[in-house]
């Protein structure tokens, strides 16, 4: 198999060898259904305790508090859907920046008598405190805000949003899944009723996430049977992918300082060599992730350059991966006032663990080319 | 790991070593966001591809029909909830014996207006025709009826079923979970509008299920978001489970023919030992599975029998394992009649692929030393 150089590790990351391992014993002779009253039964559930501690410490949360789910996607529908199931139909607000399976779910409620509304960024990316303010004056029920954007990399303050939409009596959601691993996620400290996390984000297996919730916020599951994760998920155990994950979000603590100052040296010598092509770097002046680098060059398309990126061996992304399907620009550099022409243009490198500097420099040097290549085209085409 | 002989196949199976070796790569390097569009993202997209091409050729279903899931208990409930969102409220009706995550499912819907309704089984556990077509007089809109048991292992004639409810229009599902891999199951033949498969009971992996859905039943996905799975279920694809559920397809159909000899051989001499014993097997004179005994003797709670025989080196269920955590006797046994003092001595073996004569010869052994043990001291405390 051709391996370019991955430089998309907001869509997926590789799974780390050492959760590889913890899981294998688990995809053999140590499978087992946890909800089965016998040995291999016992086993499992032993296995799966451990993994909601791990994941509970990672988050420093209570194991009591996560909810295991299929993923990401899974665990921010049950939230926004399963906390509207328990309430007479209200107003629910996200950021006009959420993933697509926050908004779409928040907008989900509205065949249900539910008033939705969005609430804007500034041209950085980062909420923006007016408008904000003003849509929690309209008495929200539901509120949603993510952590770090998958596009742009950019943290908000979740802990001042939270208390603010709390104290106008919302409950408070967060999508901690890009943050997770980058920057500290404590569920404590940031004061939300809920957040959401997925393993295969921080080098853990796909088809594993967890919905952390107060577990004052009354929930309807969206998937009913056998009763697992206290009723609010059923559906046999994802053992070895649990097992995973918890060793996942143990090794995501443990490197996190390591990782993010690997990234931020990485970010800081890409950006130069971006600046230096003339690109320009969404949400250049916000706090953002350290692995994230959002950009664009004026006039040229950026599907075409992602395209002719992994030709030359880079695997880069043109938008979010969840949406690349879609050929709209960025919903989020729309939010942001960017011009349609420009975000049409965007391609985002999101590093990793093993990205080296060596692999960052002859990035830029290939980027350099196809821009040569490409900006000659259309000079001659003019 | 102390390995008893592993008796509880319908709960979880152990995952074929030809199934796992196919996972491997994808929980390596051939990692990757099927919606990404670069070289990692365009092969997770083939690999799924191939995948869902072999779980709908084993179920004689096209492969646009194919909506994968987290599992069984999701796609069950995608359908009913999912159809339900697109119509108006009406009746639902399912047959007593249904998995909890149907008939939880069917109750949810209450909440919206829906009316639920069950169909009786006779004291073998077959649907009771009388109450079906009385049921189908009130025009239910949704009907889910399973086409093997999980505890009895009954088969129902789903073909006819379907018939006679689609006549009534209704749309009818079958959770054809417990039947993949040991009976024909022929999207097509059965007429069905929609039917539940699940990896994890034919030698594949936990964490995936498919839904096989005709195109003209309307559904709303329960999981909003990026739009995967034809907008039906969004969330990044769990490509190495997909890529093993697949295989494990392609090899339940190839060795269907061969493992359901074996399973019969199996339950010919473990219900002559049960007989010899004074067991009483449940469903013993309808259709069923060949690979599950469901049993009970007279006097003998089920729970503390499942404890000794595990302690023994047998790993049986005393019902069904998803709702194992609830001391209540089955509702399966419950709905044919059977008294609850007779339901709470319950016991399923469930055999597979694996299981050998011997072991079967040796449980009868071990299954008579625990049964004088046990009216030895029912006996002294009398």
């Amino acid at each position: 198999m051709f391996a370019p150089v991955y430089f998309d590790h907001n869509a997926t990351t590789p799974l780390d060898p050492q959760v590889r391992e913890a899981m294998l014993p688990y995809l053999g002779q140590r499978f087992g259904n946890a909800s089965s009253r016998h040995e291999y039964g016992r086993h499992a559930r032993a296995a799966i305790d451990t993994a909601r501690a791990q994941v509970a410490a990672a988050l420093c949360a209570h194991p009591t508090e996560v909810i295991f789910t299929s993923g990401g996607s899974e665990a921010n529908n049950l939230f926004l859907k399963g906390a509207a199931a328990m309430l007479k139909p209200g107003r629910v607000a996200v950021s006009a920046i959420e993933h697509p399976c926050v908004r779409e779910s928040a907008r989900r409620l509205v065949k249900q008598g539910w008033v939705f509304d969005e609430m804007g960024v500034d041209a950085q990316g980062v909420i923006d405190m007016t408008d904000f303010t003003e849509k929690l004056s309209a008495r929200p029920q539901l509120v949603s805000v993510m952590l770090a954007n998958n596009e742009t990399g950019v943290l908000q303050d979740i802990a001042s949003l939270a208390a603010m939409a709390k104290a106008r009596g919302a409950r408070f959601h967060t999508d901690a899944v890009q943050a997770l691993g980058k920057v500290a996620v404590d569920f404590r400290a940031l004061g939300v009723n809920a957040l959401t996390v997925s393993a295969h984000k921080i080098y853990g297996p796909i088809g594993v996430g967890a919905l952390v919730v107060d577990k004052r916020v009354e929930l309807a599951p969206l998937i009913d049977g056998g009763g697992q994760e206290r009723g609010l998920r059923s559906g046999t155990e994802n053992l070895a992918a649990i097992v995973g994950f918890g060793l996942a979000c143990e090794l995501a603590e443990s490197r996190r300082v390591a990782d993010a100052t690997h990234a931020a040296q990485l970010k800081a010598a890409l950006e130069q060599g971006l600046g230096s092509l003339g690109a320009t770097v969404f949400s250049a002046d916000a706090t953002r992730l350290s692995g994230t680098s959002f950009f664009a060059f004026s006039g040229v398309d950026g599907e075409t350059l992602v395209g002719k990126l992994d030709r030359a061996g880079f695997a880069c992304a043109s938008g979010s991966a969840c949406s690349s399907a879609n050929p709209e620009p960025s919903k989020t550099l729309l939010a942001m006032g960017v011009a349609p022409e420009m975000a049409r243009g965007a391609i985002r490198v999101s590093v990793g663990r093993a990205t080296t500097p060596d692999e960052v420099s002859r990035f830029v040097g290939a980027l350099s080319n196809e821009l040569n290549t490409l900006r000659g085209l259309t000079a001659m085409a003019s």
